[in-house]
Formats: C-alpha cells, structure tokens, sequence
C-alpha cells in the first residue's frame, strides 16, 4: 500500500489496494455462490460502494462483516467494476481481494477529510481579533475559551457543518474568522453599535460545534448534537466557562447568552429566541451571508457539467456558471 | 380603608379608597389649571385608569409622580368619572383625593393576584405522581426539585402565563399536574412508552417558568425571560441539579433534557429541537392540548355579551357561547 | 398449498406456493422469448413483485393476465428470484410456475390483513362508554349506530388508515376508544364540559370511514371516499340516523354535526369549519395526539437499521431509536 | 313620518323621523342625568350610532331599552349630532325624541336592504341557461330546484354575501349568473368538457347561501351558517332533492357533490375536498374570478378620497383609482 | 430513410433509421468492449435514450461524440432493446448502426415539435379581436406588435411553455386567444371596465415569451429567458414599442406596463408588483385560469392507466379520470 | 416669522407661526358656529394635525381650504391645544390664526425634509470605489452614471425610503455605500469573486429609487413608482444608459440586469428573479443587511419610553434598549 489513491481518480478495471473511512455497512446476504456483503467508503475526494463476494461459508464471511465498523478506517483491496452506470470495488477470492481495519496511527488522517490548509494562520488571526477587544470582562471570556490548549485545539480543527466547503478540518475557524470580518466592517459603517459585544458574539457564536461534530474517520454527528443542537451546546459550554470568571456581569452573560442562541435569526430556523438587540442581529446576519455564499460558490465550483446552469434542488433555484 | 374595592365592581361616582397594583405610569404634562399624570393600577379583577389632577406647583406634581413606580402597590382615594364610555378614577384637590405607596405587608397579595385556592391539594397530587415514579435515577432527579423546599415553594406559587386561567398564583402548579394527568392516560393507552421518563418530562417540562416570570403586585417576564426565554431557563435549571446527583446517567441527562428543550413542538413555536421520540411527542402534545383548552374555554367563562358569539381575535375564529 | 408463506419470510432462491391479494397489474409486453407481464402482490406481512414469464403464444398469456384482476387474490407458484437488490417471484415453465384467481372462502382474509385480535373486547369497552352517557337524546343517538347489528360489525372490522398501525381490521374501533379514553381524561380535567357532548362526539367523529375504506383483499379508499371524503360521508350517515330518531333537538343536532365535520381542526387538514365551542376543540385535539403518536411509535417499531436514527421522510425529522 | 331618511344623507343638526333596522344595542347605563343606553342603525345607505338620553327613572329606561331588538325595525325621532368627528343621532326628552319598535308591514324593507333592480330578467336568464342542458338527469335536477316555487323565490332573493356588492337582495343570482356566464365561455374554449355538467355545477354551486343567509331586516348569518357553512348546507340541500327523483345515476351524484364541496377550491379556503376533474376545477376558477373582481370593483368604485389611490386592508394592497 | 419513425411507436426488436432532436448528451466512457457513449433524442411524440457502443478505438468514438450537439438534429441508426423495463436505442457494429448531423431543411420539423394545425385561423381572429379596440392609442400600439410581420411571424410560432399543451409551435396565439376571449366575457359582466385596456392587456401580457424560448429542434430557455424572466423580457419589448409611436400617453404607458408586469398576480409568481386595478386583475385571472385548466386537461388525457384515478405529484391531487 | 419653530418643539398653549409641509387635507365640515376643516402638516421632527376653525362664511372658508394642497408648503398662524391626549394647533378668529400657501424659495427645505450632511464627503467615497473597477466596460458604465451631473445630482439628494434613516435627502447614497462597503469585505473574503462586477452591482442596484420617489416638501412615492416599482425603473434606466455605450458586451448586460432584478433575493420580495450567480446573492445579502440593521438601531434611538423594552410591531418583535 503506497501512496494514497484517492475515490475520485478510480477507473474501470483499475486495481485497488488504499484506506478509507466506512460510512455504512449493509448486513450479510445470500447470493448463488455463496455469502456477501456491501458497504460504502469515503475519503477526501469522494464516496464508493464496496462489495465482498466471499464463498460458501458464511461463518467466516459473518465474521469478516463484524471485523469493523461505520467510523474506521480499513484497507481495501480489489477491482473496481462498473454496475448499471455507476463505479463500485468488488473484492473476491479471484481478484485476491480482502478488507481488513486500521489501527489508527496507521494512515493519514488528512487524507480522508479534507483540511484548511492555513490553520496555523487563522489561529494568529483569531488571536488578533482578540487583541482588539478592550472591555476587560468580554477579553477575560474569549482567553477562557481561546488561550485554553485544549478547546483551542477542538475548535481549530472542528469542521463547521457536514457538507460542502466548511465539512472540513478547520471549517469552524474559518467560518468564524470570516463572520468576524464581516461583524468588524459592521462595527465601522455602524458606530452605535457596542464593537467588543459584536466581537465577543461574532468569536462565540458557534462554539457549540466543537462538540455536536465527532470527527473520527468523517465528520457525524454527535447524540448530544442531534438531540440537543449545538446552540444549546454552545449555550451550555458558555455558562460552564463564565462560571469560571469572577464578577463576570450578570447583564452582560445575558447578553452574550442572547446572542449565542439567536444567532439562527428566527425561531423556525432553531433559535429559543430572536435578535433583540443590533449586536445579535448583526451576528445573525454576518453568520447568514457567509453559509448562503459559502454554499452557492461551493456549489458553482463543483458543479460537473458542461451545460450552463446547474439546478440546486435543496433551495429549488438554477445557478448559472459562467 | 375598609375591605378591598375591586375594580370590576367601581361604578360611576362612586368614592374610592382602596389598594392597587401600578401598571404603567406616564410623564407629568399641563393642564388648564397645573399639572396632571395619569397611570394605570390592576386588582385580580381587572385593570382601571388613574388620574391624578395637580394644582399650579409642578415640583410638587413631581415629587408625587415620583413616589411610586411600576410593580408596586399604592392607596388611591379618589372619585370614579367615565370619560369616553370607560370608566376612570379622578383624584383631585376637590374631592379629597390621594395617592401614596404602600409597604409589602400593609395589604394583601391575594386580592391584586388571582389565586387557586387548592394549592394544599395540588402539593399532595404532585407528590403522589412522584411516587408513581419507579426509575431510580428520575425519582432522586424529581426529588431535587419538589424536595426542594424554596424550589417548590416558588413553584407552587408560581403563574403559567401572564394572561388567562392560568395567570394566577398557583396557575403553574396546575397546569403540570394537568399535563401529568393526560400523559397517565397517555402511557395507560400505550404500553410501548417509557412510563418514568414520560412522567418526569411532564412534571418538569414547565420549571423555567419559575424564573422567567416575576411576581410582585402583578405578573412580568423578567429581563432573562425575555432574552433567554423559560425554555433556556428551564435547561439550565435542570442541568445545575443533574449535575448535584452523583452517577447520574449521561444518555437520561440528554433524554429528559431533549423532552424540556423540544415542548414547544415546532421549531417556530420556539423549540430549538424538534421531539424525536414518543416520550417528547406526548409530553408536547399534552401541553398544547391543555393550553388550548384552557384558552377557549376562559374566553367563552369571561365573553360579556347578550350574542351567541364572540370573535377571538388572536386566534381568528369565532366561539359559540350556547 | 399448505400454511400460508408470508411474503416477509420469502428468500431467494425459494420455492414458493401460497395465495396473495393483487395490488397492481401492468399490460403484457413482449421479451426475447415470448410475452411477459408483471403484477405487485401483498399480504399482512408486506408486498412482493411477481414476473410471469409466458412463451410465444402471446394470446394465451393475454388470456392469463385477464383471467384476474387488482384487489383479488391470486394462488402463486414460482420461486424467489433477486434483481436489483430486491427480491421477487419469477414464474415461468421451467419452474412449473403458474398464477390462478381464488374464490373468497378459499383463503383466510386474516392472513392478507392485519387484524386485532381483540376485537370481541373492544366492542364491550365500547358499549361501557355508551352506558355513561346520560342525555337521552344522545344515548338514543349513539344506540341508533352501535346497536345496529350491521352498522356495529362494519364498525368493527373497518380499519383507520391505508397505512401504519391504524390499517388493519379492527383499526377504526380501536383509534375511537383510543380518543374516547383521551375524552374522558378531559372531562375529568376540565368540569365545564358537557362530558355527554363530548363522549358522543369522539364515538361518531370517524363514523364516515366506515364507507369511505374498502376492505377486501386489501384496504382501498372508495370513490365516494375520494370524492367526497371521510367528513362528509360522516355527515350524511349523521343526517341519516338522526332523522330517524324523534324529536331530536335541532340544536343539538347542529351541534353533533359540528363536532364531527370541525375534527380535522383545520380548514387546510380538511375541516370545511374549525372548531367553535370546547367540546368540538376538545375531540379535535385527542384524535390527532392519537394520530401523531401512533405514528411515531409505529415508525419506531418498524425501524429495520443497526443506527440509532431513522429518518422520517414523511414530517421531516429524525427519529432517535434507543 | 314621511318618505325614508337615508343615513348617508344626514348632516349634523338636522331633525330624524324615519325607520331603520337595528344592529346591535348596548346594555342601559349610567350618565350624569339618569340612564341612557346606545344602539346602532342601518339602513340600505350605510349605519349610525344612536343615543337614548333618558331621566332618573331608571326602570322606564329598561322598559324601553327592552321593547325591541337586534334584527327589528325602529322608528327613531331625534337631532344628527357630531361627536369626536362621527354623526350620532340623539334622543332626549329636549328634541322631543323617541324609539319605538315598527312591526313586518309597516315599513319598506326595499328601503333598508339593497336590492338589485333586474330579478325578473336575471330569472329568465337563469331559465334559459337551464334550457342549453341537454341531459335528462341533470335537467331534472336543476327543475326539481328551480322549478319549486319556494325555492325559486328564496334564491332569487337571498344575497350572496354580507359585504359590498352581493351584500344585496338578488346577490345571489347575480352571482351565480356570472359564474354560469364564465363556465359557458370556458364550455367553448374547451371542447374536451362535459358543458352539462358544468352548467349544472355553476348553477348549483352556491344553493348552500339560501339557508346560511337570514335576511330580516338586515342581512345576517344563521346559527346553521356558522356552525356548518354554506358548503354542508348545500350540500345536505342537494341530497335531499337528489333523493327525489327516481335513478338519479349514483356516480352522477357524487359528481356533482363534489363540484359542490370543492368549490371554494383548496381546503385551507373552506372545501373539504379540492376538485379532481376539470368541471369542478372551473366552476372553483370562475366563482373565485367573479368574487375578487367584484371585490376590487366595489372598493374602487365606493372610495371617498381625492387621492389617486386607497389602501385595501383586507388584502394587504394599493388600488390605483384612475 | 422513409417517413418519421416516431419515438411514441418504437417497439423492442425493431430496426430504427430516422432523425430525432437531440436534447442531451453524456461524455465517453470505457466499457469491456471500447468506448461508448449515450444521448437522449425527442420527437414530438416522446424521448428515448440513444447508446452508441464503439470499439477499442477511443479516439474516433470521441471524434463521432463531438461531431453533433444538443439542441440538433441527428440521424440514428440501430435497434430498439428494452433495459431495466426502459426502451433504449442501441447502435453498434453488429446491427449496422450509425449516428450523424443533418442539417437544417433535411428534415420535417414540424415532426420534431407538437404544431397547432389551426395557426392560419387562429392569427385571423386576433385581427378579428384588434378589430374591436375603439382608442386609437391602443389600437396603434397593437398593430406596432402584430403588423411587424417579423414579430408576428415569431409570436405566431411560439410556444407557451416548455412542458404541456401549449408545449407546441403556435401555443403562445392559442393561449393568447383563450385568456382574450374570457376577458371579453370578463367586460361584458362588468361593464364599469376599460374593454380597450382590457383586450390590450389581454393580447400583449405574454409577449416576453417570444424571446424568452428559443425553438430549434425542441424547446428551450433563453440565457435571457432565465437571467431576466420573460415578464422583464416583455416589459423591455414593450417600452421599445411605444418608443415608436408618437404622443403616447404617459399614463397609459404606465397601465399597459403595470397589467404585462403584474400578469402572475403575486410577487411570489414572479411579478414585480401586484395588480391594482381591475383591468389587471382580470388579466391575471383569466390568465391563470387557462393555465390551470389546461394543465388538468392534459393530465386526464395524457393518462395512461387502467385506473379511474391518476396522482399529479406537481399539484399534490388525484385526479379522476372517469 | 423668524426662526423655524420645530414640531417636536411644540408645547401646549404656545403661539405657533412658522411653515410645514402639509401631507394631507380633509374636506370642509359644519361645525357648531360655522365651518371647519382640519390638515396634517409635518417638518423634518415630526407632524401634527391643523384645525382651521372657520365663521359662518362656508363659502370663504371652501375658498382657503381650496388655496392649498398636499405636498406644498403653508405658513401656519395659530396655537398648540391638547386634544384627547395629542397636541394640535388650532387656527381662530379670537387667536388671529391663519394659513397660507408659500412659493419654493420662501423657506429652507433642509427644515421640512431631514439631510444628511456629508453629502460631499460621501460622492467623493463613491468615486473612490469607482476609481477601484478595473473592468473597462463597467467602469464606462458607472460613469455614464455617476458622471453625468443630473443624474447624480439626483441620486446624491435622493432618499432610500419614505420612512426611518435612510428616509432623508442623501439617504439613498449613505445606503449605497453601506452596501458597498459590505460587498468590499465580502470580496476580499471570496476571492472566487468577479470583484468588479460585485461592485458595478452594488453601487447601481438601487437607482431606480432615484424616479420612484419625489422629493417635494416631503417624500412621496410616484405613481410610476406605485405601478411600476423602482426595480423595473431601475431596469430601465439601465438598459437605456447601456444603450448609449458603443459595444456593451451582451452577456455583461444581463449579468448586471439580472443583479439590480434579483436585489430583494425572493420573488415574494419583489425581485421577479431571484439571484443565480454568487455577485447577485452577495449584493442581495449586503442590501438586505444594511436595511435590518438601520431598522433596528433607528428604532432603538428613537424610541421614547422609561422601559427597558419596545415592542416593534411591523417585525412583531421586543427590541431591548438597555
């Protein structure tokens, strides 16, 4: 097993033999010449379907079905095929074929998700915003969550949600650097506003995440995170951290709460309660625009055709590519 | 100053000496003859307007209007006129009038507030539910509630709203036994539910009502009630006394707190999760029916009218009294 | 043909002889060896696609494919065959296949159709409910449907719904106790009601689903059922039995019908009026609490995955498993 | 009392003698001199508040106050006054003023109620349209309606709303006519559909309004009309006359029930079931087309405003006047 | 190459030689064999899908590949074969196939798209129709579209969407006339309408149509069509009309341009501004009606099932057949 | 008349003579000694209503009431009184009241209609951002804009609204640099970007503001304004500047139509396309943002109550001020 094939570079015929995270197995079944299974794998470029054809005993196969699970990471190897129009890697005793799980340790985790390149950067540029803050209680908070190692190094390495651009390593600092951005240019075109709420509820805003994402072969979610949302994750995580800060204002926890759980704009879209105040609205908006952008350009980028126009069905609207 | 004079019982020309809760209060303006302001005071039978008529020394004028504020409870002597087909209190120099702050103490609650007068009884029905419950783990949580001395008092006292039936002392207390008694039939009707977790969820669904209203001379949402909202309140709550009970399992913790999160059933009713399994579906569904039964069944108690009808504006529909 | 071969328990490869209700049938086409067709068969347990693979006599496979028709049953001979991943009976000479109508009496309809088994004790809890009722006019009302021998056995074997729990011989009696009890639990609550009004209401509120569901090898919707719908087939049986009954006030009869035409509870779910008075509001609420949490615990039993969430298409929304 | 005073044409300070129906009234009251009580007239031109001013005997004002009621007709004697920028007329034993209740008879209903002018010639219209059926059931049907001279009469009279044009004596009529008139152009248009059918729909769409309507000395809603709709009541109506004529087909039937219940075309606007053919599709499409034209017409055309354009409240838009 | 093997007539086994609009193609792709590829064909009687199966030399399959584009009109040669229940069209060296261009003039097109047969009729009676237009400003602006023998040519073999009925050459005139004649059924009812204004509406709401679908070998979107919508399209085409006519009223401009612009009715149909006067309201109206109507038509005939019922998935509803 | 005295200056009992705008005229009325009519006048504070209290001389007083009209400019001679709780000035005899039509020039505009006073400064910001599109078409086409002095002229005083912030002489420039600002940081955020276009869009989306409101002594919407909407306007007056620019490339012109069109980002906002390409969606986003905002904190500062929270109706939502 040398270097990395990747999902998105296999061709009918081509031979197999690399890692990839599991997503789904389906169970044993009978087939004419004996037990088999199916099961799906990813990496950073893509999805494949697998399927094991074994022989007639269907212990063994049973057995090799229960050697790994969804989230782990096997190597695999086999043949790739084409079935009604699609790829898939077929493994059989012919191909000499087999799957078998890796410890971790054993493969390259950035091969499998993909993984913002300039985390170190937007750790120094997420330190900057920071700096900038000058209402010493909001500075206290952001350095309990952000110059503590181990939520610095959850959160710049969590991904922001389980699609598109963000689903990535890094995708939750990015986003956030880049809600922060635009709250900054906000605070300059509106000077009424309180800049260091904006900022704190800009950084803070999606803290949640680090917790209701589980990145271990991909990106899931996590029970906690569909059970109870990362807004209220992050509301929980905010109160744990400020009960840790000595006369933090209670009006102000308040505030910075508010923020963090109205940030989804309205209560349809997941949040307990609505922006009440600029600040809130702002952060709402900021964190609004960078998702719709992030996902038409997305979108565009990604799009293969040589047609003009791709249909997004999940916001029912054609985009044009040219 | 007598027995109490309840507002719904005031008659044009009528004398008044009697105790009342402020609602609102307006600035001091001109008049012909000096200087006047007006505010609104309630009892636990309805809400009447005050004028207090001044002479030509405004600083006295004032110094009155700044004597009292909203949320507390003043004497008023005075005369009852009707301006523009209402009814209001007139208090001025010719008829004696005054109006002075009172101390807690120097009048009582129950007449300003509507009160259940079974709240002894309802105690006595929460605790025996609690004993239905068998969960080892549920019934220690439910006892670090209604256990709680301060906490069961201040539920037990505690309103359900701030408008209707259930805007009373004692209207939450009610309403969760309500809720209580429909998920008993429910569970009886479906053997497939989790009884315990079912009747835990019913009985703590409402508690962050406990702190997002207040209770003074009337009912108001406090300022977290309004930023966080009762269903915020509510999780926190929770978690601050799961987190008092040694052992106590992770996978309940995030059950019973998804079934007080989701209770609104809909994201745009304000929950941030929508219930995911039968125990969350019933205990939201509990709820609903009992607020709108209560809601249709008050408007129809209170409608005065010689008509067969009445609108109900917040909801659009008409309601038959016969 | 011995014991019933239940389609859920078929497996490729299988010899299969056993009867089936006919769901669906497609024309005869031509294939390379002659002239085929294909029909979709059911029974209680689920449905299978059977393929009869006829020779080059093309009138006599026309002959066959006229021979039987949708809602009959049908005695099938083939063998479990796979195809695409999913399983289906292939008919055909080599396998001594064939395909012929049954007469009803010659199957056993139970096995096409899920049945309660306590239908016997369901009408006796049924008839103690009528036996609270205290207004004579009404409990001659109800006696005028249940104790109509015909009325009362076809009352007793419709089912609810084409789908889930509900569709199923004995469906409808057991969703109308189900409401019923739900009723009673609100008339302990809520001493305002007119608990007869409201009894009555939930025993009849379904009534036109007698007429509006065809069961015969499986469960259809009538065309008057399509046509016209449940509510209004209700209401004309309403009309009916109570024009029968003398000196029936006319009051009440407006009343009666508004409960049964309003239980939707919505214009948009099919009510062509909403619920006006408590009692109405009242049915409403506890056929649809009913309807949603039957819904959830039957898509949670159903569930076939090894996950911890299923997916529920239908309303959007994950359901959690454990 | 000479000819009609017509409300529209009463300026302040002049002298009232004349009838008007009664459209609410207000419980006896209290005033600075004795007891007064309000109510509110109409007649074909528009409504008016009146005031009663009586003495210190209280119980002659009762007696009064009691001796006639909503829906009767009134003479009233008494002076136009202005209050707070609206006309009122005023009663009192200064002006010589009086009410008194008028009996069936002794007053021009023509005068209160507006009528349309052309009922003769709309029958006659009405007659031929059903002269173009050519089908033997549906011509029998639609006689067996039109041709019952109760029946004739009551829909030739009954009006077709309680608001703007249709709000009339003949409104009903008028209505249907232009309903017919659309459908038997879209006859033309399209070829594929049964024009007798949709005659017969158009015709019989709206029978449900002869009973939901009460015309006495204004135009009301029966208890009927609200706790069933015009759609049950006419479709109860078309049962019934559809009961008297021997093999009337029983697909024909429902065919035309469902016409009739889904005319109001989407369940959220009232129909319990939408059309499923395109009969009834375009009866939906002409009765709704016929509503909202005469809607904006009538808004337009009763603007009092010198302004180019009137904001229409109930559908959220501007109308251009020009 | 005889006469036109039509798509709607293809059985499996035949030999096809015949010329089909191409709608889409795929990019080449390896198989055991060689290279192959597959596109989609039209004729006016239906699609299929094309597979051209080339041999090992890659490079002249992709030359074949790129010699023809969609949105031309080819040549196909090969035999119809039946896969997964679809027909296909499979060419290959073993059946002689071959796949090339045609040019335009060497085949019918009128073979290719649905064409009204009645188009020479169906421009008379709209002069007829102009003919009844009294204002001589509107009259001139109609004759500016209508008399441009290039504009009329195109109108008149337009088509009025890309889906249905008016799917077809001649589909703009023949909806066109429809919405005329209800709106001159409209103006007779209600005479207090701008007749003139009305027909003017009626004849020129769509003509934003004519560039915003280009006909070749089928029908589609223009770029302009979809960045800019065919109301913004017919809009800019009116305002270049009435560039040319001297001295035409301002306030007139504004109308017609108002009824073209609002013609969808709402602003979630599409249209910038709402109707807000009669004359465009009925425009709407009658436009909506046509479209609505003729969808369902076409739906029932289009039909083909055995069964009395068919669901339309777009609108959510049965419809009955029968 | 020396000094503007300011609306929200006024006090009860205090002489007025200064001038206003009037924004609406009631027709004359009888009143108790003769003839009245009353106006609402406003100036850059705020407004209030006028009462002209007139003798006995009807015709005199049609004659004054008839020497003015909505939208000029009257000087006002008369004293502020209290009425039901809001202040007017009365104009009588007794206190030698009048009004009176100025010519333009006879006041300061800048008194009755708000200005932002760095007009200056904020045209020499928009020809920065010009100075920064490197594109030689865009950039010839914001000149042929913002380089022709009566264009922008008019577009440097015209407002963005007729209500809050932006509704003031300048208004619409403040707001177009806002949203500039915003799409600056949002280009620097995405590279992916076609940076000019994103700014060509931003500074033209809102132009056609510049004909659809008309700056008198007060803002009004035009009629085009009314029927047309500043969208289509803007649309118009784009393609006609476009025309004016020898070889404007095509697929630019509907690139930057498509923008201005889709600007309100949803059909049911008024764009009748809503954006397909990520430059559309980003100036969509960055107008929709600056909106929400300015909405929000104007209403924040201008809200006058001693509570911690207003209710802001139009968004039904609590706005905290604290």
């Amino acid at each position: 097993m040398a270097s990395k094939q990747l999902v998105s570079g296999l061709k009918p015929g081509e031979k197999v033999d690399s890692y990839f995270s599991v997503n789904y197995k389906k169970p044993v079944t009978d087939y004419k010449y004996g037990a088999m299974f199916e099961f799906r794998v990813a990496d950073r470029s893509g999805q494949i379907t697998v399927k094991y054809w074994g022989g007639s005993d269907k212990a063994a196969v049973e057995r090799l079905h229960d050697s790994f699970n969804r989230e782990e990471v096997v190597r695999v190897k086999g043949e790739v095929a084409e079935y009604r129009g699609l790829l898939e890697v077929s493994i059989n005793d012919k191909n000499g074929g087999s799957v078998a799980r890796l410890d971790e340790g054993s493969y390259d985790i950035r091969e499998l998700i993909k993984t913002y390149e300039n985390i170190g950067e937007m750790r120094s540029r997420l330190a900057d915003i920071i700096g900038t803050v000058k209402d010493a209680d909001m500075k206290r908070l952001l350095e309990a969550f952000f110059k503590d190692k181990g939520f610095m190094e959850a959160f710049a390495t969590s991904p922001a949600s389980i699609q598109l651009h963000s689903a990535a390593v890094g995708g939750l600092i990015h986003h956030t650097l880049n809600v922060a951005a635009m709250c900054e240019r906000i605070a300059e075109l509106h000077a009424e506003l309180d800049r260091d709420l904006l900022m704190t509820g800009a950084l803070l805003h999606d803290i949640g995440k680090v917790t209701s994402f589980k990145v271990t072969s991909n990106i899931n979610q996590t029970k906690e995170g569909n059970l109870l949302g990362h807004i209220i994750l992050g509301d929980q995580e905010l109160m744990r951290r400020i009960a840790t800060i000595q006369g933090f204002p209670d009006l102000l926890t308040s505030k910075i709460r508010h923020i963090l759980l109205s940030h989804h704009g309205k209560k349809e879209w997941g949040s307990p309660v609505e922006p009440m105040f600029p600040e809130a609205l702002a952060v709402h908006e900021a964190d609004d625009i960078d998702a719709k952008l992030d996902n038409m350009i997305t979108k565009r980028e990604e799009a293969v055709t040589e047609d003009d126009w791709i249909w997004d069905a999940r916001h029912s609207r054609l985009i044009y590519l040219k």
